[in-house]
């Protein structure tokens, strides 16, 4: 029997743990497998997630946000061709297409695991008639982005002698929230611009909080409208932007923070079906196709409450999915990706200011599209015992089925220390907990660390109480 | 028909908790009730978990402790007799006999709610032969402790000229280290003197790692030792403690902390049956027979995972039992206290480091002795990206039953923002989750707050890969 060759497109989180969990899982089963990546980057395996950190200054280097470089994964036994570019799968005869170094070329697999991610959406509002971006406006996505990131922040701050230098960030939601941190540690004032309400994946009295606690650390809000214009200066760069309000919001710099879509333009061709949001739908497995598997973000994934497809480009996901399918590929029907919460969690830090945002689980909203009846209550708390000096305030939102008493999620707005207790609540979400059973869970409280009624505990029990 | 009274033995957390919600319940239901306490101290509704924090000097004012004081008690509606130590119960009759003034008085109850807390362990040797306790040897567990405390640590750290001042702590547990902790941040030597291990409700490899980071940070542990004896000078104050291992440990004071028993020693005169550890052994909704309850520090628990008996004299339980059992007086069968997970949580903190201990759910050894199956792991890793300024080192140790594979217990002993991670555990606990639920949920993830397998989700992981 010859060599079975996986073919895996896309050197990141998801594409990686599959490639090594399919070695691993090869030599544990004492088969051979070959694993031939292809990246159309330069770079592999790094923190997307901490390129905001680079940002700001507080990593030093790319160097640090790399897991993992080419040569490693080389030298771990993965064939890894990098600049190059996936074009076109026959799923038929088995093979892709890719492009690299001018040339089309083309290669044969026995499996083939999709792992080609997402990419930034880009407004027409932000490209030149030539189709490039306007001076000084650019996502933030890839360590190229990031590099070039961190020098337009250090220039602009460093020029700044007559007004202080602004840039306004298109996007409230986490990479948004994260950019306007990096630019005020950078010394550049914010203005941070969002069609609907800063962190719209909360519910609005609590993207509200986020909103009053971003302005009080000195980030302008500007929400409820989209951008419809730049003005550029005669160089091609940025000058302002116009908001659908009708306001004019000068700038010296844009971030685009507007969201990702997946990277899936050749599925379609190849016979794989897309979702709503343009990602692959993969079975529990991974599989999507005989032969053919997806993991990370050019997947669409299934929310373990309502079943239904979501789009969640996280690193987590991306990390478990690789996991499953790399180890299925080799072994099929051994591991299954069991759906996500929409868990997430981010911050706001700047001088004394300490603003920790989380969610997870089902929001009023979406739960209301899901046709589950969902019931919530807002409590305010603290971190910590009142008196210590750690106690910072949390506001925490819990929400339940008022029917079935199914705990459904929580959101969570506070300071230091607050927004990782969203683990408490996902923990019991993931194992079908009722509101009750998180009201009556035995959780841990001294002083430093909670008050004695935890402050989740608390909003779960006021809210058990109330229905 | 007559107004009902509701007789509570202490003022305390369990005390006070179920005296409010009875006339919560009441007030909800109708129903006229008198609720009467009788309160041995002049205190009530303290933080004794925080007297540690005030001993060091943390927090300023021993009022900042104090959630409720008698006379907020009394404007809520409860009839509080303070100094009233109850000395007897007649079930038959209804009515206890307690001492207040010095003169002997009885009172009649419908329902009577025990909540007499713990007290200290004071060994033989601690005591003078006329039975006072030697001087500079104290307890630390009520406000009258911790505010000799707070002036003995202040008068020996003003009188070290000579050779630093030294405490010796007996007792390796929580409110040890805790005190240790105190008696560093005033300026003290500390050793810290304990019978088996230092927190040996770990399993001892996490106990080394406890004792190894202690003792890095200053504090001399000297662990499998017991006191055998203490020298005095001639004011009769302690000068140095002789252990069972030979050794002498001079010191200046000492600090008794060798744990506490149920005050339940009218128990058996009333026929109320105590257990193992002398506490008194409530039904789930708080009964320990008809009309009369018990709740906090004076009962016994049951562990909600092996149905044991167990002794866990916690705020966190005292609280809950004092709602089901306030609840329950007036409204019968309403609410349960459904068992403990033995969750805990402490730290240790002086000048740079920072040492954070946590656990919940079944130790190695507690599993055996209850007859089940047990499998563990230590998983090292860090609570936030590696490459984040907030990265310190975790290590996570989880248990779960090979056979069932259900979840049995973490253990974490860390840096900075690494032991509350414990209540992840304990909320999957709760819910009955397996080590697979715990190894493939979806918790949240941003560089600053954990690794993207966050680390108790990946010391789960490795433990179910290896099951």
């Amino acid at each position: 029997m010859s060599t079975e060759r996986v073919l895996v497109l896309g050197a990141d989180a998801a594409g990686m743990s599959a490639a090594h969990q399919a070695l691993r899982t090869a030599k544990q089963a004492g088969k051979a497998i070959e694993v031939v990546a292809l990246e159309k980057t330069e770079h592999t395996s790094y923190s997307a997630c901490g390129i905001p950190y680079w940002v700001s200054g507080e990593v030093d280097s790319s160097d640090e946000l790399i897991a993992r470089g080419p040569e490693r994964h080389r030298a771990m036994g993965v064939d890894l061709i990098t600049g190059a570019l996936a074009t076109g799968i026959d799923a038929s005869a088995g093979t892709v297409t890719y492009r690299k170094d001018g040339s089309e070329q083309r290669i044969g697999y026995d499996q083939l695991v999709i792992a080609t991610g997402a990419s930034p959406i880009i407004p027409d509002w932000a490209r030149r008639v030539d189709g490039a971006l306007v001076g000084g406006v650019a996502p933030c996505k890839t360590l190229v982005d990031g590099e070039q990131w961190v020098q337009l922040l250090v220039a602009a701050a460093a020029a700044g002698a007559g007004a202080a230098p602004r840039v306004v960030v298109t996007g409230g939601g986490y990479i948004g929230v994260e950019m306007a941190e990096a630019a005020r540690a950078r010394g550049l004032e914010v203005t941070l611009l969002t069609r609907s309400a800063v962190m719209s994946s909360l519910d609005p009295d609590m993207s509200a909080r986020v909103e009053k606690d971003l302005a009080e650390a000195g980030v302008h809000v500007a929400g409820n409208a989209e951008v419809v214009g730049l003005e550029v200066d005669d160089r091609g760069w940025v000058t302002s932007v116009s908001s659908s309000d009708g306001n004019e919001h000068r700038c010296d710099l844009l971030v685009l923070a507007t969201g990702v879509r997946p990277v899936s333009d050749f599925g379609p061709d190849a016979g794989l079906e897309v979702g709503e949001w343009g990602g692959f739908l993969a079975a529990p497995d991974g599989s999507v196709a005989p032969g053919i598997w997806a993991a990370g973000d050019c997947c669409e994934v299934r929310h373990r409450l309502t079943g239904q497809w979501t789009f969640s480009p996280l690193g987590t996901h991306a990390n478990k999915q690789g996991r499953v399918v790399g180890t299925n590929v080799v072994a099929p029907g051994t591991r299954a990706f069991n759906g996500v919460l929409g868990t997430a969690i981010t911050r706001y830090v700047h001088g004394d200011a300490h603003l920790e945002i989380s969610r997870t689980g089902l929001s009023t909203s979406e739960a209301q599209r899901a046709g589950l009846e969902i019931a919530s209550m807002v409590t305010e708390g603290r971190t910590a015992s009142g008196y210590m000096t750690e106690a910072a305030p949390a506001a925490v939102k819990v929400f339940a089925n008022p029917a079935t008493r199914a705990l459904l999620g929580a959101q969570i707005v506070g300071g230091r220390a607050a927004a990782k207790r969203i683990d408490t609540v996902a923990a019991a979400l993931w194992s079908g907990a009722t509101i009750d059973h998180l009201a009556e869970a035995d959780l841990a409280y001294a002083p430093p660390f909670a008050t004695v009624w935890e402050i989740v505990q608390l909003a779960a029990r006021r809210l058990a109480d109330s229905l």
